[in-house]
């Protein structure tokens, strides 16, 4: 790499031109700070993936360099691939109380508790590594303990957002460090990095009070059991349900793996109050009147496995939703996961309940956690950058951020609007895009790390979509002649009686191979291309299908 | 089945608890009435399926009483079973003029268009059809030529709205027959049967109006090229775009094979109006200057393969889009689109071109095409029903529409929401729900319908996740001993060298042989069975992963 001694270089390796997987990067003289590691999920035409990361090879390859991994907060696109990175790189990872609450519970699941370094700051911290010092601001999200991040460098401060909504009258009363904002802002900042999610919503985000308002609305008004779904992380808004149960004189049922582990931590560490015998175990539902109990529950997404989809169809064990049960979904599809909210919507009002869903905007019962249009022109205002890098978003989002940030005075030509890999260089105070670093996404499949490639996906596409089918090909050594009729399996292709289409496709095989066998062409290699070939343009003349044709011959 | 002799039957062959597919049915004496036979889009699990059509059994089971297909518009879920309907039920099929001419594009495709009989029909024809009398009335929606029908039967009238708003200021001025609604209400109507799309959503619609005065306001700013892409089939829409070009001294290119074609249709038929001259062809674009030229394009909904997309990645032949220009995205994104849409929203931005999207609420350049709450209501206080069966709608929508016809007047109970296949019977003026009839998913593969079933989607499914691996083994017929070492072949299982996997799985193969051996359990079927088992719980402990295994036993 031709990065030069001393230069300050900023870049990501995850979260530009996508929404995921954030993982951004500073680099001075000998040492690499990484900010957040987190995953993203698949969209459908990954077949068979089940998380995607952020490909990690140029921190191994200067990995002497890596010096930390500072994690703004909880959520998995911040934090999901610290398992695998921590398994490549023995790093100090430093997060706040909350965020290590949910960081400790990845790494048990991946049994690399006892050998990591988790190092707990807060928004006072004050970080020297190698020539920089990192300090730290306090901003309001939807998730506890969130943090932005001040990189004092000898070329100048650069600052990190993470991801923050200004919410005035946060649910929790943890209110963002505005005043220490400013306060840099007037130091200057040489650049900025600002999360871009909502950078196309006008106006500014509504505060997290007005769902507690709405659901507590709702449970005064309920007679039947109330159930609400929600994210587990988002403690702010299961406290205000906590609240709503508690005044309307519920017991509380927590129904899901993660909402149990999640606010088991955020008891423990002190972010949540729940009065003390309110929490009742599932079984107990059944045992009490309708009335007095509220259930919160994971599955808000419309995840099929989870707790209230599984609610809907009536296959969660000893739970039931009955006639004139107030079901709240407390949370706003994320973009391609309606389809699975809306079934579950459906399956709720067939069992007679009364279901309060939609986006926050129509059903009043969720808000952003990430800031809009003014919220973003608030954070350009307070920090005053230079230079400006949008990141955490889609192009769409980050070319918004930039008009955004020249309405308030960043000067034109001042914003990068780069991809993952694109390395943003400053000396001397001056900020150029210079080289590239490699980037890419790494998928995860089972067990299996970075193995998934083009090749498999592309298979899967193939069978997904027509099946297979396989010729199997007796053949002798030395005549290279058939030993035996070909026989045709099939798989996904057609539930159809295909005797007929089988009896072709084994006189094709004798035929073509009879005819290599004359022409003398009668290498394996040859044999099963000229065979495939054939197959497969007979199979899509008489069945407008494109299976995937897989000759196998076996030689005695 | 148990119908009683003379007994009215309403029932939904498609249409109810889904969007797509509609086929409504009524039955009277000796005739079976259909309304519509539309298809429906897969979604992402129905791998590799093309189309689903409504199951037609009953129908053919019934075919000397099936006498007329009635089809209320042109739309796809209206009438994309039509080839596959006419391929088994040789009935006439009665549409306005515009509508017919998309079907015939459709029958043509199929090469049915000769054999067909199709009966142009228009708001004012009267049909005798067995022992009822049938009569339309014009309503507004988002594609010319839509009809409501009325059939009036021994029993009393039946109405079905067909799909429809409330546009009072239509943009190619055909007014719905507001007053001819009003008299079939005062005349009494014993069923109303009225579509549910937005009942979800307060308000009226917004009239057609409001977008052209968007994009008339757009052309007018432009000093580029405007793209504008919608659907084919909106004219109203196409004839807005045709103005503001016209009225800004734009020449017009259509891209999209079915922009051409609908727009053909509507011109010939007079539905659209074109100034002589404007048409330009694609090639031409590049000859003219920028200002003077706009596009008409399919692909707004994102689909891979249309104009839209090809131009936002510069694979469009020919036609370049350029930084400055403007590019209207004048269609909402259907429900489970809209990453789709969003990928080419960044891909627009990023050749530098004005893009204006998003749902019609927020960029004007969309309205919806299906009343809103008060258009229902409208519908339902103009009708005055005694029964109601709300169609066309997922549940929730059928739901609220249940609770918006009790708004209005009609009695509890007096509604119905049924199913596909649950019959409602009328008879002396008295409505129940009786018997059931057939009904299913009918799926369009390549050349396959109806083929596919339940075991082709697991397999496609199974194999779409962690592919196959099959294992060859040649074993002599009489010894029942392995003649060769067993061959391993996998296909979108992993991309990396998984020759120790192989290794492995080869060892275990032969020693499963040599113990079924030991033991005597030798037989095809036990063999293929116990190295089934023992290799996937081996590759499922050492991968975390599930492919499909396939032993081939080959006996020599």
């Amino acid at each position: 790499m031709s990065t030069k001694e001393n230069a300050l270089s900023i870049f990501a390796l995850g979260g530009l031109n996508e929404i995921g997987k954030n993982m951004y990067a500073i680099e001075y003289s000998n040492d690499i700070v990484i900010i957040d590691c987190g995953n993203k999920f698949p969209d459908a035409s990954l077949l068979g993936i089940d998380l995607i990361i952020p490909d990690m090879a140029y921190l191994v390859e200067n990995k002497d360099k890596v010096s930390a991994l500072i994690v703004t907060h909880g959520h998995e696109d911040h934090i999901g691939g610290i398992p695998f990175f921590l398994k490549k790189l023995n790093v100090p990872v430093y997060a706040t109380r909350f965020t290590l609450g949910l960081i400790e519970i990845k790494l048990k699941e991946h049994k690399l508790l006892r050998e990591s370094e988790l190092v707990e700051i807060n928004s006072n911290s004050k970080l020297k590594i190698g020539e920089m010092n990192v300090s730290f601001f306090k901003v309001t999200h939807s998730i506890p303990d969130c943090l932005g991040v001040i990189f004092h460098t000898p070329e100048g401060n650069i600052v990190h957002t993470g991801d923050f909504k200004f919410d005035l009258t946060p649910a929790n009363n943890e209110h963002a460090d505005i005043h220490k904002m400013a306060e840099i802002g007037k130091e200057g900042v040489l650049l900025l990095l600002s999360e871009s999610t909502n950078a196309e919503r006008p106006g500014l985000t509504p505060s997290e009070q007005m769902v507690g308002e709405h659901v507590e609305a709702t449970f005064m008004k309920a007679d039947r059991k109330v159930i609400v779904s929600t994210f587990a992380s988002n403690i702010s808004r299961v406290q205000q349900v906590v609240n709503a149960a508690h005044k309307t004189n519920r017991k509380l049922a927590l129904l899901g793996r993660s909402m149990v582990n999640v606010v088991a931590v955020a008891i423990e560490r002190g972010y949540l109050t729940v009065p003390d015998g309110m929490l009742i175990a599932p079984h107990e539902i059944n045992e009490m009147a309708p009335e007095k109990v509220a259930i919160l529950c994971t599955g808000s997404q419309g995840e099929p496995l989870a707790a209230l989809a599984r609610l809907s169809t009536g296959n969660f064990r000893g739970v039931d939703i009955l006639p004139e049960d107030t079901v709240i979904i407390a949370a706003g599809p994320i973009p391609g996961n309606e389809r699975n909210v809306t079934s579950i919507v459906d399956n709720l009002f067939a069992l007679g309940a009364k279901v309060i869903y939609g986006s926050g905007s129509t059903s009043g019962m969720h808000v952003s956690g990430h800031g809009y249009q003014e919220d973003l022109k608030l954070m350009l205002t307070l920090m005053k950058p230079k230079y400006f890098i949008p990141i955490h978003g889609e192009f769409r989002m980050l070319h918004h951020h930039r008009l955004l940030a020249e309405s308030v005075g960043v000067e034109k030509g001042n914003t990068f609007i780069i991809n993952n890999g694109d390395v943003v260089e400053i000396e001397d105070g001056i900020a150029r895009q210079t080289r590239t670093v490699p980037v890419g996404n790494t998928y995860v499949d089972g067990g299996d790390v970075g193995n998934i490639g083009e090749y498999v996906l592309r298979d899967r596409k193939q069978l997904s979509e027509d099946g297979m089918i396989m010729i199997i090909l007796t053949i002798s050594k030395a005549e290279r002649k058939l030993m035996a009729e070909p026989e045709t399996i099939s798989r996904g292709f057609t539930d159809q009686d295909f005797s007929e289409l089988r009896k072709n496709i084994n006189e094709l095989t004798v035929n073509t191979v009879n005819e290599l066998q004359e022409e003398n062409r009668n290498s394996r290699n040859v044999m099963k291309k000229q065979i495939k070939k054939s197959i497969r343009e007979y199979v899509y003349t008489h069945t407008k299908k494109n299976p995937m044709i897989v000759p196998i011959l076996i030689e005695i």
